[in-house]
């Protein structure tokens, strides 16, 4: 930490501050300019809130050096980590990982359905909400444990992995056997109970980005669920809140290598949410390969124009089909790849 | 629902629309002007997405005009909704309630000292939190029940209420006996299945903003609430997140004659978290009384330098009491009142 | 400015920016720590960018210290300044002063009977633009000098002194013998050449802030002004751009005691472009009196039904008065006060 | 336009709205149903503002529906503008243009040196500021017209374009002669007065989005030069303000999307203003590519850690000549191409 003093801070005041750095832990070394007096506190401290310095008399600004996260920092794992799958899959390799599905789950046909398009356009993974966070108690909630029974099924059938989302506490051990991949939502990233648990199982997890999640605030939630134990985590990029209305929200691609540099997890993007409009999410996600994403996370349903969420991002299927192809040629470009459609053995 | 097709619409489309108007249960009437055609969908449909329509081939816009929220609307309760604690005090009434204290509960004589504090200024309300939301995993985490117990003692002694953060819903029924009001924190302001329990308690609930949420947000957050069946609910304005860095928030104190206008529910102001600045607290805390507000919920430390969280904030006790006293000779210009500092027996 | 060294960086990375920090004219003071190196750079050096020093190959971060304004900090002046009008009133000082009046001058009976009703109201500036900046090429551009010509006639009927906006270098001249202040509107607040010219008049300036212009970017906007020469500047805040969509912008009141503290210059506010809409400027003009304002500036209209431009944030005349009426009873309780009420002579 | 009364809207009020609605021009349909009246005003009248109809007695909401905008619709000009250079440069067409050069032009050699690297690189334009916006009044403000006269020599050098900044009024008549393309910087979005005047001139103008302008108001402004007759205009995103610190702005890279379906203009983007930090910007330019860009405006410095400003942002020579190859492979993806690096005869 450094404390930079006001020109006019009396040297009770600096010996004060100079105190309490020392009981946190710090060795403080002092600079006494012309115009002012810099104490800047070296050493490893305990916990401690820069602000509470910013307050203190005399003091003119004081700021934190050392970042608060230290197992999701890059220099934890230089290397990167990659998150290997039961099918084999790996997520942070070289293959960029395409992730597709319905917002919703919502019937067995139409879960059939999708995950036949997902997995013949080239997908890996089938994506799809069984429990539903909605802004609105009258919108549709969605179908629950019986939606993942129906999504497990249809991914297996088509050697897909099941990513979905978690909301409470109590859904993570009934969820446990139909799912390969936890979603921590936007609107959940800083419940901080829900991510403590996560950090104590056994399961990949993908943790989205908050709508006014700064970037440093997404990494502090990740060491929830490092700090428990948990180190097969994803990020996602899905869009902020900023002042334009134009797209649902801002999707802030440059977040994609910011985290690069500055975390070992692997970074995915969310175009569908990102925008929210369906004709914008094939540039979106030629984009985000083109930033350095690890994987993508779109949403795409048999009928979109009948879909009971979301219906307005979900690509038509054709359209999933058509942008995969696309992102097989651009991959390369960046020195990635994405794998080749899979035969399907009863297509 | 306003549907404005494009210009160059087809018959063909516009039928489309109308169809799937008609299915949602809408009357469709029909302006055809020179440049463009007009729907107006009228009448009590079900769910739907405005998203959905504005995607639609042919469609250049389409409004949803009614609000989703229904019980959080001022014409439900056109008289405003007032709740009443347990000792008489009313929030949402003629009188701006003032709640106060530290940010955590450390200990019992830190507690207790904050109650009397508290008292002595004249507030109605101890708050204090036991489970805190952290962004770090590091920081400290809260005392838990044991803190929820020594506050309900300290507020017993000095007849105070209490107000405290819940997080979780387990947490809910061992927290019913200790407190009077939960309060759900901006970052859960979206945990949809934390509010949908709360609607089924029968004790009051503050609900915060969340830093990115708007104000229809805010009141459909409330819906599920007051859907479950709990009308006891105030809302608290405590700052968004805008590219201001100068304060910890932006402290939107606009939200809160804004939110009088739509809702009848009573809403109060955090300028503590507003702003972040103890030498901001005052002014933002007049600000809001004479913007409307119904009570003020701030932060307040027996020894702010010493707090274990959120210290930068907290007034000195010898600052609430001032400011109370100006709050208190301001109220009368906005028709409003604040209580008396009660007598102490064994002050 | 102050160096934070990764820990990882090399003795030639560190001396080289120890280097750099030398050439700029900084005392380095270098301090090292068991994990990594800080450079506190001392003295009084000439213009950098600490941008630039943050991308140095071994930089884990750079502060700057010092502010970059001068003139324009509380420092230069600590007793605050007075801006002395010609005929007697001081904005600055313990009056809070009221502007007020139409958005556009329209006509000379328009501009006539606000006059009148603005000084009837017991506001000591009448407000109205002659040059107007619209988003759109095809809305009412204003009258231009010849407006400006009819509102010095009616203020001067009503002892009123003229603010007014400017918008380009070219219309400072032929401005200057007709109105009593300058407005430099949001969307010129980074016009520097227009700014720099204002340095040089002898006139006073009322500088709005941009509605993304940060505290600081405000103060280095004044610092322009107050370079040239031109101190009677006063600051004022309009409203920010956020993601609300109730209000217009989210009137960020506290600027006014953030501004108060860092600034010697007067401030005002400008409820009607904060929030938009005229059913909210009465309390957030109350709330900006209560926060600290200096003035408020405040669009009213004989028939806001009627207006040219922002009719729907222009107050009706009575409500004008009633405001000032409670803008007296608030005033004293942060120990200010508001003029009494002119007695016009001819009414 | 479209009107949605309040449920409780008396007959007078909706009568007043509609006499309001036809004084304009409009012809008015409308619609009762159960709950609410809606009026539908077709027909093509004068201006008029939305925010007046919404604060109207019995209103619930008023909503627009027409753009505001006309020449700059893509309606107008559905083929899309090609803006061609005296060089036979094309911006708008197949190939993506790239411009480069450093944020200000510092001295001969320089500017010289750029050229020469930059034409190396593939590129077809030199930018580089003469008169520079400055935060600070401290800043180095620029060479002036001196700065033009060298920047012109050094691109003909090398058969390069000019695009350089116009600040003011009073500097378009005298850059006339020296440069190729005018840019309107980001602070002068709304300068409305400066828009009037480059719609005047026979010269290209790239008119950069404001940091805090909606896609819509890029649009307005843009309508300012073309009402003027200037059709040789082209957008450019540089990136908006958020709350996100860990980039110099948020670049939004779905506006390049958005914008090419909403108007017929061409659009560049200027990554390094967008993240500003050289480390981003080639992910960034090729997400630009991916997203649908006509074009790249980049900061690329002979020596970026001695530039004098802007430094931090600007790439190195080899790592522009290395971004320019990628994106050579890249633009085929999205059926565009680079042009081939110029055979520089005295290289």
């Amino acid at each position: 930490m450094i404390v930079a003093m006001q020109s006019q801070a009396t040297d009770e005041q600096i010996q004060d501050v100079i105190e309490r750095m020392v009981e946190l832990g710090f060795n403080v070394h002092r600079t006494s300019g012309d115009v002012q007096t810099i104490l800047a506190g070296v050493g490893t401290p305990g916990q401690f809130e820069v602000t509470e310095f910013q307050v203190l008399p005399g003091v003119h600004q004081a700021y934190r050096i050392s970042s608060q996260y230290k197992l999701a920092g890059r220099g934890f794992r230089p290397e990167g980590t990659k998150i290997t799958f039961s099918n084999g899959v790996v997520v942070g390799g070289k293959e960029v990982v395409v992730m597709a599905g319905p917002c919703s789950v919502e019937s067995r046909e139409q879960i059939a359905l999708s995950a036949k398009q997902v997995a013949e356009a080239g997908c890996r993974f089938l994506r799809g909400g069984a429990f539903k966070p909605r802004s609105s108690p009258y919108s549709f909630q969605g179908m629950g444990i019986d939606g993942l029974k129906i999504m497990r099924d249809a991914a297996d059938e088509y050697g897909l992995l099941v990513i979905t989302e978690v909301m409470e506490i109590s859904q993570i051990e009934p969820m446990l056997e139909y799912i390969d991949c936890f979603q921590v939502g936007a609107r959940n990233m800083q419940n901080f109970n829900l991510l403590r648990e996560l950090g104590h199982v056994r399961k990949p997890v993908c943790l989205k980005r908050g709508i006014a999640a700064t970037i440093e605030e997404v990494l502090l939630s990740a060491e929830y669920i490092l700090s428990g134990g948990n180190y097969d985590l994803m990020l996602c990029e899905r869009g902020i809140r900023t002042f334009e209305t134009a797209t649902r929200n801002t999707y802030d691609i440059s977040a994609i290598p910011v985290l690069k540099q500055l975390t070992h997890l692997p970074v995915v993007g969310d175009p569908s949410h990102g925008v929210g409009k369906r004709d914008l999410v094939p540039s979106m996600a030629l984009a985000s390969v083109a930033a350095g994403a690890d994987g993508l996370l779109m949403e795409m349903h048999p009928n979109p124009d009948k879909a009971m969420s979301d219906g307005a991002q979900s690509l038509f299927p054709e359209e999933l089909t058509k942008l995969v192809k696309k992102l097989r040629m651009l991959a390369p470009v960046v020195d990635r790849s994405i794998m080749p459609a899979v035969e399907l053995a009863h297509a």
